[in-house]
């Protein structure tokens, strides 16, 4: 059994949360090591297990990840806590390792003019990227996981529509590079559910026994019906943020991944058991509103709390 | 052909503006009927056809309805606008056939509890109710709609649970009293699009050619996954209010019915036609901002507009 499948067992739903990540990656006021490890900690005591907790970049150009060693330390004291960081170019890669997440992701975009638009590459060199995090992963001792992550698969900040064809080839290229697990994402939150579920099934079905994630954003507040039919499409892993936080660099105003707290609720109501304590993880939002008082955070379940008759005469 | 199955045909998703009704049954500030009317005609401008426009009750009790009946008239005036109004008793079923509003519609709780509680009175009592207001319809005119709306069929404010048996039992009992069209309502926003994709398959199915509606709110950010399995279970006809106006009189701080922009998102992104034009929708907004200035306005599609690449250079 690949450590991949492991971490990622078919059978069940993982929620990650990546709002350490992808939820920093856009605020005005960044938390500090202390309230960012709170709110792992907090959230770990919820009974979630998969953080990605920041990106291995220079810390100049992103200061929030300047303590990505740290954070990826603090999931690593948590019992059964699972780490991810990303990474986007060699050096990266080689301080993760060092670092020893669990977990390293990469991205490659689906499209070529968003891959030179965005990163200054094609996406033939994002795969050669992926390629060699896979060699760097294999030369090592403790064999992180390799996550490629496959960003505007559901469309494209630059192009509009994305065809699905295309991305099914970068999964499949994704995961001959090497790749450990392959990650479709909806960066700017285009898509409906009845695309995302077509996209799903599709790559589920391509990678047979290989984790697919989905990573989906709330941009037009299709968030939670999309994840559900990723769900019903097969998928078993899907990112979400705490409170939603986080924004979309392409649509100023949107809101950022789908809410961590409505999507434990969803699983929960179509009979995927998460482990989560979903009060408990509504109250880990008391520290991102104390850290960063600026960011609105999003979330149905939240704002009503809990399904719960009152057993009383009601007005 | 009934005048039910002309006015909602079965190949197309029918969406219903209940924020006139639904919307209004809670805020604190009630809109003049100037800005309503104002409200309805840049809807129908916008491709909006259906509206529940008002109850027929007592304007002490309901000052925001006290005006029904100049709503159905303005509703009349519009070409191809299908008015709804709410009776809940004989005498407001005597007045809404007056007023020659072509649907009337009225309730049954799913719950013997919170028929008692709420209505003060069974379920019983309230299918007599309905079996009443048809042989009202047969014995008119213009014969409108009767429409049987079950509340709290997805979860109940009293008894938490809801037997669906009880409810598909309720479904048909309201045809058999005369409806001519049922509907199913999330009236607390319990459920998940599990539960109601299995409850619209089984409605649809009991009710063949004739009309079931679902009704949804978005109390826990279900709303839209919710409406989305009800589409791929069959519904056709579904309920939202522009800017999800409304709350839960049984949840406070709830959000209310589904967001009507997001709805009509969802359906043409499922490849369902609505006729409406989301941005002339979302502009419609400004009117209940202004006339309702303390209600919060909710939906992604209003926040991060329509999804259009940019073409050019991303940041």
């Amino acid at each position: 059994m690949s450590e991949a499948v492991r971490i990622y067992p078919e059978g069940r739903v993982t929620l990650r949360e990546v709002g350490l990540r992808d939820g920093l990656q856009l605020v005005k006021c960044f938390p500090s090591t202390t309230a960012k490890q709170r709110w792992l900690r907090e959230e770990h005591a919820a009974g979630v297990r998969c953080f990605e907790v920041g990106s291995f970049l220079p810390a100049k150009t992103f200061p929030q990840f300047a303590d990505v060693g740290e954070m990826v330390a603090s999931v690593a004291e948590l019992p059964g806590a699972h780490g991810i960081a990303l990474v986007l170019n060699e050096r990266g890669a080689n301080d993760a390792l060092a670092s020893r997440v669990p977990e390293i992701a990469s991205v490659v975009s689906a499209t070529e003019e968003h891959s030179q638009a965005n990163a200054r590459r094609s996406r033939a060199s994002a795969l050669d990227n992926i390629r060699r995090l896979c060699e760097l992963r294999d030369a090592s001792a403790h064999r992180p996981i390799v996550h490629a992550a496959i960003s505007m698969a559901l469309g494209c900040s630059i192009t509009g529509a994305v065809d699905p064809a295309e991305v099914l080839r970068l999964v499949d290229q994704c995961f001959e590079a090497g790749a450990d697990a392959v990650g479709i994402a909806d960066t700017v939150g285009f898509a409906g559910p009845k695309q995302v579920g077509a996209l799903t099934a599709a790559a589920v079905k391509l990678s047979g026994d290989r984790p697919i994630c989905v990573h989906l954003h709330d941009t037009r507040g299709m968030g939670i019906a999309n994840a559900s039919a990723a769900i019903d499409a097969g998928a078993r892993i899907l990112d979400g943020s705490l409170g939603g936080l986080g924004g979309c660099p392409f649509a100023p105003g949107a809101t950022g991944n789908v809410v961590f707290e409505d999507l434990v609720f969803l699983c929960e109501s179509k009979g995927f058991a998460t482990g989560v304590d979903i009060e408990q993880l509504i109250a880990v939002r008391a520290i991102l509103r104390e850290a960063m008082p600026d960011e609105p955070l999003y979330g149905g379940v939240a704002r009503a709390g809990l399904p719960r008759p009152v057993g009383t005469r009601a007005a």
